[in-house]
């Protein structure tokens, strides 16, 4: 949602908001089904090969599968609006005493009083535009979406999930014994995690230590359950 | 986004839309990205033993982190929904001439004028919490969560990866030979994209064909890379 008014803090959530959200995505699926998913293998075959490939087919499918996946979506949400936008300029048109009573009906959700309720309504109305971009941002709840955000949030979310995900699988390249990778997988996947974890929290503005051990911990029991049921299904 | 003054055709998307977003997310990654790999697996193996092994661990890893993943941005929501909140409450005692100002260029944005932006700022001000209420929500863009949607996303999120995950996997399942499971799996799993799809754009608006023909293009895509990538490092 974006907001045209905002404080100093406000502005700063948004300007990274669209970007950090596409990585945050990526790399966070990307650092931790890998990761899982490799120590789940360990735990069911000896040798690092078979890992590689799991593992590689897994980033590639990933990445594809989140990057379009995000292109799609704010495709949709273009969509969407444009649908929303000309079914709303038909209802100015042909019910527009439903309509206003609409716009009526918000400036009486927020408190203010019905004189200013009618009045404010017949100020609204007398621009077709400005009725139409009322409703939908108002009514509906939906703000214009940037054509150029779809494109952008599904390279970023695609290479965010493939950067991630190299970093689980990079020891299973170079240690042929799965056990052994493994343990340089779990310290370098879980600090990441970490780092990775401390950086959200601190942008999304919760508490710094606590977001990051959380997501160190989704990515531990994730790689846990991976590797029980792999030794239970092997 | 919530919308408390719909038509009846926006009220019909929000009482399913919580639900059917986490149902969106959690089955269309679970159909894909399970798919993807042993279909990749495939590729670079003969039996179908390792990639039952595999496909278990992914899902198990996927739907935790979905899951979990699901469950900590509800709760994260909350937790910036709570810090902001008090935030507004702390600036409307400390500059409320600045937080007017703010009121008062939201009613501007919208197209009201000068005397009648003056008179509804006055209205919105009589009364704090109307005051922190109209801020959170026009300032700053935020509903206020529901406390149980966190613990609800997280399992539906986690349980719907799991249904979808099982889907390709269960021609492995039976079928020894890996390249044979594989046509049932790329079978089952296309069909399955192509009627969720379709679902998925009925109920957000979108024209269905396209809509399911695009979610289909993205499981075959993601699993023909990883067929690929998984020769390729064979």
């Amino acid at each position: 949602m974006s907001d045209h008014h905002g404080h100093h803090h406000t502005e700063e959530h948004l300007q990274s908001s669209d970007l950090l959200r596409d990585v945050v995505i990526g790399m966070s699926d990307g650092l931790t089904v890998p990761f899982a998913l490799a120590a789940g293998l360990s735990g069911a075959v000896s040798t690092s090969g078979i890992i590689v490939i799991a593992g590689i087919a897994e980033i590639a499918a990933g990445g594809i599968a989140m990057g379009l996946g995000g292109y799609l979506a704010g495709k949709t949400e273009q969509d969407h609006y444009d649908s929303e936008l000309k079914r709303e300029y038909e209802e100015v048109e042909r019910i527009p005493e439903k309509e206003k009573q609409e716009v009526k009906d918000f400036f009486e959700s927020i408190g203010l009083s019905e004189e200013l309720q009618n009045k404010a309504t017949e100020e609204i109305a007398k621009d077709k535009k400005q009725w139409v971009d009322f409703m939908m941002k108002f009514e509906l709840g939906l703000d214009m979406p940037d054509p150029k955000r779809a494109r952008n949030s599904a390279l970023n979310i695609g290479v965010s999930y493939i950067v991630g995900g190299i970093i689980p699988l990079s020891p299973y390249f170079f240690i042929e014994n799965s056990k052994e990778a493994l343990k340089f997988s779990v310290v370098a996947t879980l600090i990441c995690l970490f780092v990775f974890g401390y950086f959200k929290s601190k942008i999304t503005g919760v508490p710094v230590l606590s977001g990051a051990l959380k997501v160190m911990l989704i990515g531990a029991l994730a790689a846990g359950a991976a590797y029980g049921v792999a030794l239970l299904f092997k």
